[in-house]
């Protein structure tokens, strides 16, 4: 295989897959319309009556703990279980870890019952899961000590994960290559849910490339990235560029996505 | 009584009525927004403790499975029941009916319980709920064995409601007549909760002509869909046609919309 | 200390003050998007297991009950006795107290438990709270016996807080002095959460101005009506209209908010 998110694109759009989402309350319609606009199928369910039913039906699963409670803690994990015994991909967002115990803790128990297949965070919240010192106000990143390409790095050894860490460049790694993506747009800090969005991507570039979660995870942002530069092109500010997000995912063409995607190996 | 979209949202904007909507996290905002956008007053509320004192205040009950857990399958037997007591009509969409079990059950459930007016889903969803063949991925109607007029009248006679089947043209029955809706655009799907946002429509047209609820769902789906092809004009893809299908609900001209509605019996 | 929204805005944008919102499923997305365009960072967090150490990071804390539950409310306690303890400000939003018993008790028992700063309300839900003769219908405010500026000077001696009752013109008191505030635009009755959103802006603002909330809370709803009377130039609608809102707070610019705002002390 080789990096083409064009490709994989194809993929998407030809196949629909369905990506379960398990995610929080503030990015629920923001991530399914991100995954309707680029071509797959969102369906959000956490009923512990339902998630291990739901995520049979799905060809990869995205866990967020953007605002957890107790019940969605049990959910995720349920979710996780059922797709790891089926061989289901995960992708996990520790949304916030290290600004709170709980969400370092809920992070660390999904990462121990269920099989990971990749984590997309930012540099703080992955920092703080491999134990690193790093520094989350609330679910913002403020610092890490580790340079983020060996953050990647050294988080996907010690978490056994594709550790995809989001930021003015992002870097990829599998704990042996590491891939940097530098594709995006400083408006996609202005609007709350687009790492979510990106984690969101990550699903459905895993559900049509399973078998290389490194690519599939780079892809994944470069694409996203891609999306929000064609947004930004005559936004007046955070809400329109917000709208023409959806519209530039929607618009994404395979045919030109390699030429445009900055994926580089370090 | 006539089918008269334009006269019944006259009526919605007079009298501004309350719809009391149990919704799932994914439309709320949505749905709230598109009901102010039509001209009638949303009220969101799930909590057991004060969901059959708010439908008391209310004209119409919305309710939306399409996230589903304990409480809030209690909240809307709890809200259903008081409605059924006071005459209130009730618009239930049985979001992922056949995706899992858990759905499908809870819509059945809620069937028995309340009297429902009409059920607003779209055909693998409607066709579950009368135990015909049909395939649901996630939330999305795959195939249904059924032509929809037929599956309409069979399943308002079954279920004993108006059942409203949306999909590329429209089909609401009451058991006898049926009544075609052409009106809509393909963006439409390509945004989460449209299906949503014609359940909460169909809430306002009820609570305006509560007599006459095959013809309200009717003219409901006829004005979003006229909303749906006037916001279309000029969007550059699912965000800004999204943002703009407010702007069209907010615009809709009760005297033009009657020359406009492509609604057929058959 | 003088009134200056210019002043406390770059305040701000040079801190980015924590915002800690504990709010409701319709416009958790909405709420923390305004926030984060005003220059602010908000988190939502409410989960009993972190909700004090989430406010203890935090420069001021905003409870809204417009969707309760019981976990909710207990959240709700938990992080507004916390906050009191720390001295952090507190912005209340008891969203249709008024309709059903439950959100009125509940705003009560907030009251009474935790040492709120501000009650941001309209004119039917703030009434509610001292006692007076108000009608709400759902989550709207219908009417009030007490003129405005006489309502928020004796919720403000009442409920020993500084009172900030919106509507075409906001009234703000601690009880001595009434401001009040006609920046604004009707566009913004036409999507649900703009008065959340005020309540929003109200948080940040008393985040950088935590020893004058009279002023600040004035300040936010003057800097909010701006923001909105900016959005509202060229907009087609409510939907277009939400959407350059985030690009109008983006936007907003301290230089000329001073002159623009139309606060006046009664």
């Amino acid at each position: 295989m080789s990096i083409s998110p064009g490709t994989t694109l194809r993929g998407i759009r030809d196949r629909k897959p369905l990506v379960h989402q398990i995610t929080n309350y503030v990015v629920m319609n923001e991530t399914a319309n991100a995954t309707l606009a680029l071509g797959a199928l969102p369906v959000m369910a956490h009923a512990g009556e339902e998630v291990e039913e739901m995520v049979g039906l799905a060809s990869s699963l995205v866990l967020n703990i953007g605002t957890l409670s107790e019940h969605w803690v049990e959910a995720m994990l349920l979710a996780g279980g059922a797709a790891t015994a089926r061989g289901i991909p995960i992708v996990l967002d520790p949304v916030g870890a290290g600004a709170t115990r709980y969400r370092t803790d809920t992070a660390r128990r999904i990462l121990s019952l269920a099989d990971v297949t990749v984590v997309r965070g930012n540099a703080g919240e992955v920092a703080t899961l491999v134990g690193a010192d790093a520094e989350v106000r609330g679910v913002e990143s403020i610092s890490s000590v580790l340079e983020p390409a060996e953050l990647a790095r050294q988080a996907a050894r010690t978490l056994g994960v594709v550790a995809s860490v989001t930021g003015p460049v992002d870097h990829v790694s599998d704990g042996e290559r590491v891939l940097a993506v530098a594709n995006g747009h400083p408006l996609l800090a202005t609007i709350t849910g687009t790492g979510c969005m990106s984690t969101a991507m990550t699903g459905c570039f895993l559900a049509a490339k399973p078998d290389d979660p490194l690519e599939a995870a780079a892809e994944a942002l470069a694409a996203f990235g891609i999306a929000a530069e064609d947004a930004a092109e005559g936004a007046g500010g955070p809400g329109t560029f917000h709208a023409r997000l959806y519209d530039a995912l929607y618009a994404l063409d395979p045919a030109t996505l390699d030429g445009r995607a900055r994926i580089s190996e370090l």
